[in-house]
């Protein structure tokens, strides 16, 4: 068992295979005969951090079981354009049909990683971390909740069957039907499993107030201006984690950080990092 | 069928639904009894063009057979700001539980078709198409094929088993091999559906007169300076379609479609796509 | 969406049909022709507390969408010998085929719910909770942990991935790697999310000592006597939440629970339930 | 091939284990690197008979192909309370991982075999056979039906594709319908393979002639007193086999037997065996 | 629930469907917007019986929900050259979509009903019954079995799983291990549910008087003359099945039914059909 | 990677193995114990063209992955009767349990293999192709193509997916919403990848001429006589290539290929091809 279990890693990487190449790919067999060895380098292009390294390997082993991948840069690593971070053994017609989508996982998680390695080295000296949300791409979570983690980030929870997390339009709904906090409170601590946190979403300090005084384990402090912030972290101490979102940039991370937050959330980490440039170049 | 038949969405949603809530919401069903109505509005937040709306609404469905959902700009309407996109009502359980794996569908496909649109803007008035390329997100070819049409691309081939491409890496394994381009392209055709074009990438004018005598349909041009591109397209005229294809920016991309190309394809449409701002409000 | 989402059902249910009939049901199909509707009712014949009426009409909805249940005696009733719990009105063929698999869920689902109430009895009108284990049978978690909660416990962590709790395997390992127990809980708060309580697993008082300056948030008190139970309870106040474990019977539980542990966690709950005895009669 | 194809035990044990950890073992990977073997002892805690030492064998391999299980008592032995039946080794974060769901596994269906061991003790020296029913945990019947063996059972049919079983609800809708149990008989010699024998379940004597004479090759004698079940057995010697069932217990079964059945079948092996205690020992 | 339950046919449909149009249909998607409706006839081009109307009809139901079909010339039925078997409403696209793979099936049950009917009449007014074998395509077992009863053929086993035939390689086997058939019919009812019938092959009358003594309950006469088989059928009277099988063909096909053996098997029902000319035309 | 890559054979091989073992081998696993090696040898009984012993050899290697398959006449062979093609040592258990598998699909691809040679032989020395169609067997089509390849054929287009044919309904459907053909190709063109033909089925001189004029890249010549053929032939030379179809028999193939078409497409190949009579005979 790796970082990422194969198990866990084998259907996704059938699935992509399994799209790219439903019936076998047409070019490569009809150019190569089978049983040919061939050797190819991962060259980074553009500098960033590496994620993705396993399961970029593990395609290509999907294809040839006698794959062979040596890394040289390890994923959660910072590289610079032009360093060669791996190379792979494998049979030449698995090298052309696994290529693409190899490169694929590796080029989208290495872009999760490095995005998330900028917000991680904006608040460098802060106790404050940098953590990930259910913004994801469906069918890549847990890949990508990798990714942060080698960028240095934190998780926050993996979906809505393991956290508890109280936000704006459940909050909507219990006043609609006349429900208190604290009774959803109570409602939440009779359902969930004792090893489980409660965290409420506030986007004011009166809120926070009634939060806290209900007793949350945590807050979800949205889109709130600095100086909120800041006498929101000093009404939670020693009484619940404080978590900040909305609208979070590389620009304004660590004034947010500075509010002294326990934890800062980006959407942006898992839905709009652009992809790290890699290629693949046989030798 | 709509134009993402449900038998190809369904399966899909019903991963991305059992990656959030792999054993249900345990905020949502500790908090709300089964039962109760909701709707909400699609509130876009910053401009763009949508493409999802109905994986969107299939996400919805799936929870709750009884979902309606209205739309008021259907996928490939430019939309602005505070556009109310589309309402749907549904079980309000199904609302809390499905809202993010829906929205997490919706703002990064119409993040594709935004992106898209940009390009085929830039090359408004010119003969030339934008089209995809096989740099998707592991899972979602098929919606993000989908959402570059809705921005206004075309489609590359699906993938590796319905197209044809002789890309670098099998030119250079065949040099190694002692294999000519006319005996690959040979090979090509015994194999090859007669339906299928045979298409050759090139990165220099010698290789495209070496591509062309030996009979390509259409022709790759990878990383040619534009004056170069001029000429191979003079060369191609009547002979073979030419597809640029590289670096290929917002802010160049009007230049490479003057030199005259078929199509230009670009990988960031897929690949680097921020997701475009989209939430969904309580009503 | 009810207690327990549809999405979530279907694929158990399914799994159970294609077991018990994977070409269908030969002495049905050759008796009665398509067409004819049959009613049954489920009769309860032995006391207890039932649990699983849901997936019981999914059987049958599977094998026949126009299939129709009433419910009398909904799941979490205690009922008696006697009491007809429900009616399913169904096609006669999809009656017969399904009627053993959705017995079986049951009859199961029922035994569990029947003996956790006898436990949460047991210890009525003290503070502590009754909870389940990681100990269910492979493929039935889900349902199981449901029934858990129809017989008024509660439900410890799904599995390993949502929740942590260091156990004697795991202290093992450590010592003989020479990793301290605040090393231990550093590593868990740095890689889980802040959501999730660190629990960790102790068998005398002198462990507890170690684990509570190390800071856990709460302990599993494992096979303890009543009179150290009692001492690691008061030792706990303010710091940890406790949970006994271990040995737990119907005779014991209440004297246990008398200790003033927090929760109580039985292993037999799941695994070692007998079924509840129930037939479906046609009427 | 073993006793149990391995393509039949993998998809059973991929399942279990993506229940229990779907996204990976937050306590193991955060403590421990990958990489590190380890050896774990089987020890049985309680005296019985085991069965599943191959599935639990299965699951540690699944989760690291390097795995190797020593077995000293093999499925089937009567084990006594100390008895070290089996070694694993394998990665320490595999053994953590996988330790719970291989015990669920074997200290089921160890349960199992030693419910239907006691029954088949207790008949021992007649010539009647203890075998189960369709009153199996969904999921798990393969697993269960193979238990049973291990114990010194023998098995029913598997489900109702593959053996014909005219139970009481089908006699009550064919009265209901008009149609003679000859008739019945002869749609079934019609529709049923060759090689599939007729059974049919009666609950007097007087049916249990109408039954004879209709050329059944088996009856179900169901709930029937001992006296009948003589009587029974007489009338049917020669010319159909015999199964007693219905409130069958460890404390009457003898007696049952003694009447001279070929066949007792008892529901209670697969529903209601309490799990064997058998514990993994890290050594 | 019809003759084909619709929980077995759904997957059978859904991977053909997957197979032909695994990201749509590139043709209508082009040309139709979807919406419109259309109607279409089964029309027969040769004479021949129909089956598989209802997995045809699924084909479209999966595509659209609200397809309807009406049929005319139901499973089993005699058809000829012209006739209009049965009209399908449904959307246009989801005709266009969905009319080959329908079709596919349709053609090639309704061939191996054809072929098993002309073998059935073949053997007319006498008492012997054709059988399928395990010859069958693989994945389609399920629906040809039942083209076979379409065609008026009986089945035999469904496969290795529900019926026990010690065949050739078996006793082959036997022999090498020294292992008598007694030995092996006494393992046989140790393992196999009491329901299932012993069935050897024999290839003269030697084996069969072995087989015959230990106790078969049904012999497999392969490839034996006419004169020999007569003789066997008389030395099994009143003690075993007797089934005929090897190089059965239409023309002698009634001689050997004239033997008496009770059942003919035919590979070629399923192995060797050649599709009926069936085709949908557009009203 | 072999012709047919190991992870697009595994699939199949799995569905037909559980298809006919769902639980297991009862005769087998009777019989013998598990860990005895057998030999056995392929025995071609007819003349033909072998096809699919990768697949035969993936059955034995899914239930026993220590088989091993030597192959003397390689897929594409012509071999007489009596050859022995192939042996395979492998479990003895596995070698019982997979024969039938094994061979259903060597036979019936040896079957497609052998008829599409006859066709390809009788029209030896012409430049025309015989192709194959989407008639084939539903869940067989990547097998039953790979068949054709090695009986000499080539492929048409693989489903709807990959490539365009505007048929004889679509045609009519056009007509009916009064779309022309020019209008009809724009929107092809439009929506298809560039590297997709677009080919236009007609039935007549005329059709041909307007379907040549608005710019199809290939027709298709459905049932057209051979003059008409020829002259169509003419007609499109330089401008599209030909394919006739229709009614084409071993008989009159070479008359049609004598017309000058590019390709002959046959359905009977796929559909109608009698299985080749190989068997597999223990050593």
């Amino acid at each position: 068992m790796g970082q990422l279990p194969s198990h866990l890693l084998e259907p996704v990487v059938a699935a992509a295979l399994r799209e790219d190449l439903p019936w076998g790919d047409l070019t490569t067999e009809a150019l190569f005969p089978a049983g040919t060895r061939a050797r190819a380098e991962v060259l980074v292009k553009r500098p960033g951090v590496l994620a993705g390294l396993e399961v970029f390997g593990a395609v290509f082993r999907y294809l040839d079981p006698e794959a062979r991948l040596e890394v040289y840069s390890p994923d959660g690593t910072e590289v610079q354009a032009g360093t060669v971070a791996a190379a792979v053994e494998v049979d030449a017609r698995a090298l052309l049909a696994g290529e693409r989508v190899a490169l694929n996982f590796l080029n989208h998680l290495s872009g999760v990683a490095t995005l998330t390695w900028r917000f991680v080295r904006a608040v460098e000296g802060l106790p404050c971390r940098i953590v990930d949300t259910r913004k994801t791409t469906p069918g890549l979570r847990l890949l990508e909740k990798y990714a942060v983690r080698a960028g240095g980030g934190a998780n926050h929870r993996f979906g809505l069957s393991d956290g508890v997390l109280v936000k704006d339009n459940h909050l909507a709904l219990l006043r609609r039907r006349g429900v208190s906090l604290e009774e959803a409170l109570r409602r939440l601590r009779h359902r969930v499993p004792h090893g489980v946190r409660v965290q409420v979403e506030v986007t004011d300090l009166e809120q926070l107030d009634e939060v806290l005084s209900a007793g949350a384990d945590a807050v979800l402090l949205d889109n709130m201006p600095l100086e909120a912030l800041r006498e929101a972290v000093a009404r939670c101490r020693g009484r619940a984690a404080t978590e900040a979102s909305g609208g979070i940039t590389l620009e304004n991370v660590r004034a947010v950080a500075e509010t002294g937050v326990d934890l800062i959330s980006v959407g942006a980490l898992t839905h709009s990092a652009p992809a790290l440039d890699v290629s693949l170049e046989l030798r």
